[in-house]
């Protein structure tokens, strides 16, 4: 790297899921229109024709005249080769494919569990973490040997045990992982000020929170704009909005799009324990008991949030394969839009172009109390020129900690699974999921037949009679 | 008190809830049987009848020439009178009376939730804490105030809660609750020891355990007899009887005793954390989610166990009475053989008449790691002198400390809700309890039937409309 | 307060110490030089006519043209007068006068024993904490009382155990101290850069840094600026100056002035440790055994560093009181240049105009690991609407962390002394301070005189003969 | 091992340093006394002809009608010889030889440091460790390869970093440190109890004490005899002997004896915190300021204990010598009497015949609060079939931490240095002991000079010009 005149370049990235068709291309939209930044992006995937694809597409995207920030991307074969001499690496890889996911999300449902999304726990988030922690172990050897003072963000789900799995196999790796849904609920705070007490448009970055959980489970204690306490402000909103729900715009009605809630879950969550869930209703609703929010899909009806399906996942990469080629041959191009993502905010404010506070996933070592010390947890943190330090974020009222901690130690429990290919201790995990809530019987019959679905990734495993 | 040639003479025990028709006569019994300690024990109970009735019962027993440990017997009219000048303080009161166990434990049936036991955890034992609290809040604040320096003894239930109380209120009282769930699994350990290796016999102290958990859902992760390790004795008895269950008296058929089991699932337990679960099926059966165990009628039965019901209770309370009767008037005697109880012993011991480690409910200090700090926990302590120490009882299993944790964050939830009378907190504890395995709406149905139907406890609450 | 187009009116500031010739005009001019808020700032002293002088030239400095920030400033008769309605709380007082300090510094000199300082630890620091304790434990709870929501900003000395008695004495309190000799160690960075590196002017802001210790024992453990790992250029920069010391400007030699040094105790500091000491060369040597860098005049003289003497203070004083004459008629105007401090900067961004990260005085509550939950340390905090949160600062070497701890435990146990008017446990801090190296005889009589000295401020004390 | 008849047969025990002369001839008699057990001790020393003298010693033992414990002695070559197969490991070996233990004893004397002791902490004390830990690095090595599951007895000095030094290496080391001194302060707890109360002839084993703190520096906050408070009773004892010391026999003059002491040290430390300092004052007197109890030998008269010289322990060598070769002879025999050590009752409790509590040192994994977790800490345990579990001890008061917390830190530090073989953190370590308190200049000539001394010990090391 070499920096003059407050810029920096010749940086380079490694982004391991470089074939990706959405998360590298918001990544490419970012860097596009930040003039600071400079380098080389080496695209690796286990599908090389795709990385390759997008190497293509940024390039096109550099040449263009109103892109400030110039890039060269580069398609690796190897990951150890896009690993080399990376001051940065991203992780956005789909473990598996979406056949593997299917499973994970719909197999469930013979035995009545229904899941919103499915990746991150309940069965299928259990599943999915056996199937991605190998691949992990990998990527956290491959980073020790060929890049350890890299910065490692992480955008894979399961959040937390991706982050987690790095740690364990590499104890000085510099990684955090980043999540969006926390700004999704600094925007519904913003449109609560305005309907509460009518001030309008304020940006997410001035509702200052302080933030704590873990990912996909994440809880706000305190929130302010100015001098006005946002938690007083929500409280009413809650209370007005709790019967009918609240969508905020007229085309993202909950009951089209399996994405979108009228975040009663949230508000009914607020009544109980006083403190803002973090996340979307269908993350939520798979982190607390499945009799409440998830028992069947009317309940999920009356709830107001959708089930989002793996067919619809499927066709909606059908359609991202088609954008794929249009942009591969210019017949599509960028919109240089914000994207609402942070990633490249937090390359600069760790090169020390400016300080940034903002949320992400990183071990305990002490900024949230009550929860075991390197337990993946999700808080503030202060980027600051090579150094990321979290933000001490203070202890979740003892009802709430209490759901996160079955949680916590059940990833736990999982990773230490997933190490020794262990299925009693996987299956622990498994039985004790607050969705999982059928007879152990069943469950072991479910939790087999899921494995087998998955076994192509779960070498060394031996499946129980 | 008096020490003179290695015994202690004018000793002074208050006995709270002194009318009891079993706890107390089982005092009395070993009291009797032990000479190196004699003084006044003060009865006192809501019911003066009862205590008066124990009087008479206590000094004609102590009359009798084969007793060598004489007491003086003497109902209190009043707390206070019974707690000045005590040494010691007993507390085994029924907190409220059948008729509200009766809610506790079968109106949840309405709604498919079983409890085989209803007095410590699940929503039985949630509902008789709230009834509970208040009345341990006025006996540790008469100790407070009448006898700081007492050593107090607890056997009532829900033990933890009951001990919690009591620190909560007064954080230098020199309390403890004794049960006797955990001796049960070492006779267990003797009957494998037998079954298994031949050896017959073996007394249950001479079965070395490390114990450590919460009363009614403690572990075992260390047993020994000598060189043998129980740990592998144990597993290989649970491999032969997990099937059929095992049970060790022809006439203690599980099917025909509500208070007997086959051990199913503790062998279930062990074979799932390779720990033992040391306390009775019925106790752990309730702190696990109800759908492993308790699901309905039919798979209590599957697993071995009963569900004790309050119609039993009333009824066998009535034979109590009636035996009541007959040792107040010398129609029957008690018979001076063995209770299996130990606060006799601890007594001793504490007297400085020699050093016992046994087991005991205590706020952890550091005894259990992964527990929060002041949480009641069992493990193992030392008597010694006027002092009471826990013995480091290290970590529970990851696994195993969740199912724990997840009862230690609602008792501190249910604590903080009697005490406050908060009907939304404590309304969060009971759905975070996994018997209560029902939808959100019928739960607050239930909750509010269950507090109404004790509310004659439950002075200064607001029960929500 | 009112919130109107990004400024916020209408502030209230208690300023207690408000008579002062130095602090209070540095806030003077702080404020003066901010157009985005405005309010009344209360003056409160013990000496009511210093308050009173101060009301006059505060408020002539409003009145001038070229001022932005315009300010009300009002004495008031009383503490509680002052305090109602503040919205911020400013302490910055004289503990007793520079008599009572001429003992704390100088009595000990007999016995050998010699004080930089002498208001923070050694002999000097724990009789000022004694006498300073019962004012804080009086402010605290009028805080209490008037203002609780009020942020606290505490600038008094010692600062560790005033802002240790706000908290004890009212744990609810928002308070934190301010300390600029940080900053110092900052720009010797910046020093150390255009010594080494030859890159000129860099802001002390720009340097970032990881901070930890207890004031006046701050430690860095990672320094950066872009690119630049600053441990490194400061390894290279003491090893060229550890033998002649370093002072930056030809007329602040070390030799002719009693505040500044040469830093050779910072560099002799960083060679044994790694880590860099961030405090003045006098202060830092009063943390460590009196035999390093103070056990005489002629030591203090090898490394290059002085004793400031209260005579000087004295005269210091006078110089101040004139310079308060002048300013009260006119005769003399402010500067309105950077005075380096940061309170303006901080009350900004608790008010929501704009998040702070800068180093400060709190109550551990994991932000240092290996210091005692409670004690007060210095860490990087985050200033955002309304809150302050520390930033998670790691752990200092074993070694370093030793030193502190010695610190903190006597600054624990002066604490109680003072709240018990213990004399036998205040001793037993004197007697473990390290630079009281001399026979427990000794120092009783050393310790028996200097409460004399001060026992005006010791009311309630029994002094042992 | 064979368990018949509450008989334990064919144990193995590894003695290493099993050439000496004292600690060996202890266990020699201790087992000849115990009929309950029998099996064979393996004797390795690096001076392979003192091991087959004891072995000769001990097998004639053996042969004596009066003996009860049949043991086979055997010398053996190898370390690997001696431990493979054993149940048990003993370690007391002398670090280096008395040439090395007068550089650290005595070397010091010329910048004035005096050295009662000179094998725990102080200057030799941290030398004597540096040169001890890579030998305990090669016994922790061989216990890992060749009997993992022994339990490991340590005897060695400095006790501390011994225990430390075999966990950091085998962390699942089965270890632990015994040493006497306590017993010596609860037989003068029993001295008192004759003085003041005139109850003769308590045996220790009735004092029950609570035991926390390091070993050599232990304390004791709770001493009780049936039910007199013996904190009080020690109180009007220190009160009364404060001035003259206690000497308990005629024979045993402080003045004659550098073993001996007239109590002031403890009695000192007393009056200051309360508690009971729990080792002899020649090990107290170390562990705290030099300028207290050890500033010149007319000091240490005053505080009236003895510096024991190294000429005086070669003195001692050379008699004990001369007893080995007349026992080796059969000129001499041993006594069967009481040697006050207790590891055959510890290895009698492990085993499971019978439970023990008595004071181990071992690393605190919460024990003590307050103390690093891993630091060895010396507190009671309960020892119990196979088990070996610490009692929780509670805190010290926080004046007494901060004195306990300085030493481990240095030993934390020294150790590190020890396995890094570096200078400057071991020379960190040296300046921070309390007894140095000599300038940094000073300080550094006399470290060098002591590892200069040492050196032959000190492989791999570079001791800086």
């Amino acid at each position: 790297m070499r920096y003059t005149d407050g810029k920096v370049h010749d940086i380079t990235i490694a982004y391991i899921g470089g074939g990706s068709r959405g998360w590298a291309w918001n990544l490419m939209t970012d860097l596009a229109k930040e003039e600071s930044i400079s380098g080389t992006v080496k695209l690796y995937d286990i599908d090389y024709d795709a990385a390759h694809d997008n190497e293509i597409i940024g390039n096109a995207l550099s040449m263009r005249q109103d892109v400030k920030g110039k890039w060269l991307y580069k398609a690796c074969e190897t990951l150890e080769e896009s690993l080399k001499g990376a001051d940065f690496v991203i992780i956005s890889i789909l473990p598996g494919t979406f056949d593997e996911m299917e499973s994970d999300v719909h197999a469930p449902e013979k035995y009545g569990i229904y899941q919103s999304v499915g990746d991150t726990v309940g069965p299928g988030g259990i599943v999915r973490a056996l199937r991605t922690i190998p691949m992990f172990v990998d990527i956290a050897n491959a980073i020790k040997e060929h890049c350890p003072d890299a910065w490692v963000i992480n955008y894979t789900n399961p959040m937390t045990l991706c982050v987690r799995t790095l740690y364990e196999i590499f104890p000085q790796i510099k990684a955090f992982g980043c999540c969006h849904e926390v700004f999704g609920t600094q925007k519904l705070l913003s449109r609560a000020l305005q309907d509460i007490e009518g001030i309008e448009n304020v940006p997410r970055e001035e509702i200052k929170i302080n933030v704590l959980g873990i990912n996909h489970f994440t809880w706000i204690d305190n929130a302010r704009y100015k001098d006005i306490d946002l938690m007083y402000v929500y409280k009413q909103f809650v209370n007005k909005y709790y019967e009918s729900g609240f969508v905020s715009d007229a085309n993202n009605n909950w009951m089209n799009n399996s994405f979108v809630s009228a975040e009663r879950v949230k508000f009914d969550l607020f009544l109980r324990y006083g403190v803002i869930a973090a996340a979307g209703d269908r993350h939520l609703a798979e982190f607390v008991p499945g009799y409440w929010y998830l028992k069947d899909p009317e309940t999920v009806r009356e709830w107001m949030f959708g089930l989002t399906t793996v067919s619809w996942r499927k066709e909606d990469l059908k359609r991202r394969l088609e954008r794929s080629k249009r942009l591969k041959t210019g017949e599509e191009k960028f919109e240089l839009k914000e994207t609402g993502e942070e990633g490249v905010r937090q390359i600069k404010a760790l090169l020390g172009l400016g300080d940034l506070v903002t949320n992400v996933n990183m071990p305990n070592h002490g900024q949230i109390e009550g929860i075991p010390y390197g337990a993946v947890v999700e808080t503030n943190a202060l980027f600051s020129g090579n150094k990321l330090k979290p933000v001490l974020s203070g202890k979740l009222p003892d009802n709430v900690n209490s759901l996160v901690l079955r949680q916590v130690y059940n990833q736990e429990t999982t990773l230490k699974a997933a190490l020794k290919r262990d299925f009693d201790l996987a299956f622990s995990a498994f039985v004790n999921d607050p969705l999982v809530t059928i007879s152990l019987k069943d469950a072991k019959k479910l939790f087999k037949e899921m494995l087998e679905n998955t076994k192509k990734y779960l070498d060394g495993w031996k499946i129980k009679a």
